[in-house]
């Protein structure tokens, strides 16, 4: 059996979360692997008993930057898959592979990191692991988690659910992790206070479901790829239309400047502490003020709507009229963000 | 806060699984993440509502050897620990990370041996994730897989249930493994047709709950560090002796010429598919007999028994009547083997 995935070896874009990702998910992961549960372009994935399990390697470079370090970024990426899956986190696992010559107080700082964001998310890292390769065959510490969640109550989320009309909800400013990274690798030479972004959003996906329920349609948070390759996902799997409100996107001034000096796309730049929320129009303002009242809701934004026309895309309405097509991320202008 | 572990730098041997991991992970890792579920030691973290949980992360160079490869290695494993905790595999989870540069053969073989083993074993792959790191950064592709079970309901497993007087099972020969990646990386530069010996233990350690229950009282897999860092740690966490009866352990005679070249102790040597089991020694002799009668364990072994003497020692009894202390792995004569 050959599989549809032809490309002759894997290059950082496979990486990147756009679209040779998805050429990889699609024509090797998802055939390969293929059985009921899996439907690898989720979050998570949902199990018999109301259970959701969740997976992910950071290999984020460099280990530390403004705003967080690796060992958070591993304990944040994962809850926050599981929260917008609709699930609270029961408990995570913690997988380290370490280079030969690391010093202990990276690692020491990092696994500290590790434990604080858990402790603060309330969920225990139950079991772990740990690797070490040879000096030159890792870049100081990769670190996979795995979380295992129990689904809200409430919860009733999936592309299936989302129709003409919906309204789409941000949680806060985009783009800052991913200008912070490469601020970290000094690529910029700039002088700039763009923090990380990372932190759970666990807070902000609870308060949604508790209150809404099934007007919550779809959650899902814009890592990489941004906030452009989650809507057009959304667009593809929802098979609708994503018509974007631009100057509705929040964005910090210092990022935007970043973005422009390096000629990026803010819509593909990745962010970690971000969601996007599909509700229904009746409940969307006052799901909006509900988020925005919630400590780090504040800068949360209606950014946009479900539409019946131009299916399968993603449509930016500018401040003045104009309409572009927003596709998702190419290439990795930004490899190894998380 | 200053931890215990006070090692400058990680070297391979903190990989080994031997007294430098125990270092480490005693040192640092359980301190830092410590909750009631941690127990770092143990292959799966139990939870409640009969969950069981666990992960391990793959480095094994080279990545294909005689008897198996990374994917098959990787599923296996996971599966062996949810094993040997008393739990039956639910779902596993696998993220890649690769290396720029992989070839997309090498790829779709490892994807394909994943998937193969999961179905052996009747276990769906339900979610996954891939990161690409730059050529340099890692050394082909290494596999994270976490695995979640469900108890099995006779399971009553733990340490502090070995008494004096208990007998300990092996479900086959050792050393395969080991000497099976040293081959593959002609550090002999010898003909030989040693395999690894990687496979599930599910059906042996079910087989085993299912007829005997609570008599089954410890069961672990010997990974990294060998039977010998598996039973140390027995007499450690039971606080009891364990004897040892050398002439019973089984080992191929080419994998006992390769180790006697090569001046290794075949008890501190990886294997991949074999486990110990602590049983009553009223159920000890018809349990062996069970296991060799199913597929794959025909080359068990009554290796030995659990003593009120020597306790937190692992002594070897020889065949000519003198004892030696058997230590656990110290350094690391075979660095990523797993």
């Amino acid at each position: 059996m050959t599989s549809a995935f032809r490309d002759p070896t894997i290059q950082m874009a496979h990486g990147a979360g756009g679209q040779a990702s998805r050429r990889l998910i699609e024509g090797l992961l998802r055939p390969a692997f293929g059985n009921d549960l899996l439907d690898p372009l989720a979050d998570a994935a949902l199990l018999p008993g109301g259970l959701a399990l969740t997976t992910d390697s950071f290999v984020v470079h460099p280990l530390a930057f403004p705003g967080g370090s690796i060992g958070e970024l591993a304990v944040h990426g994962t809850i926050n898959d599981l929260a917008v899956s609709g699930a609270t986190p029961i408990a995570l696992t913690a997988s380290l592979i370490l280079e030969a010559g690391l010093e202990r107080e990276i690692l020491e700082r990092e696994v500290r990191a590790m434990a604080e964001a858990a402790n603060r998310a309330g969920c225990p890292i139950a079991t772990g692991d740990t690797k070490v390769v040879e000096h030159g065959k890792a870049d100081g510490l990769y670190i996979n988690t795995t979380g295992l969640g129990r689904l809200h109550p409430n919860a009733s989320l999936g592309a299936d659910r989302v129709t003409p009309g919906d309204k789409i909800l941000l949680s806060g400013a985009i783009a800052d992790h991913g200008v912070a990274i490469m601020l970290a690798r000094d690529e910029l030479a700039m002088e700039s206070d763009v923090r990380s972004d990372t932190r759970s959003v666990l807070p902000l996906t609870t308060a949604l479901l508790d209150a809404w329920g099934a007007e919550i349609k779809w959650m899902r948070d814009a890592t990489r790829g941004g906030i452009a390759t989650v809507l057009n996902e959304l667009a593809h799997d929802a098979d609708v239309g994503v018509v974007l409100t631009e100057e509705a996107v929040p964005i910090h001034d210092a990022v935007r400047g970043a973005c422009e000096l390096l000629g990026l796309e803010p819509y593909h730049v990745a962010n970690e502490g971000q969601y996007l929320a599909v509700v229904s129009a009746a409940v969307a303002e006052e799901a909006l003020e509900q988020l925005r009242a919630i400590e780090g809701g504040d800068e949360a934004a209606l950014i946009g709507e479900v539409s019946d026309a131009s299916r399968r895309l993603v449509l930016g309405k500018t401040p003045f009229g104009g309409t572009r097509v927003i596709d998702m991320l190419i290439g990795d202008p930004l490899p190894r963000i998380c």
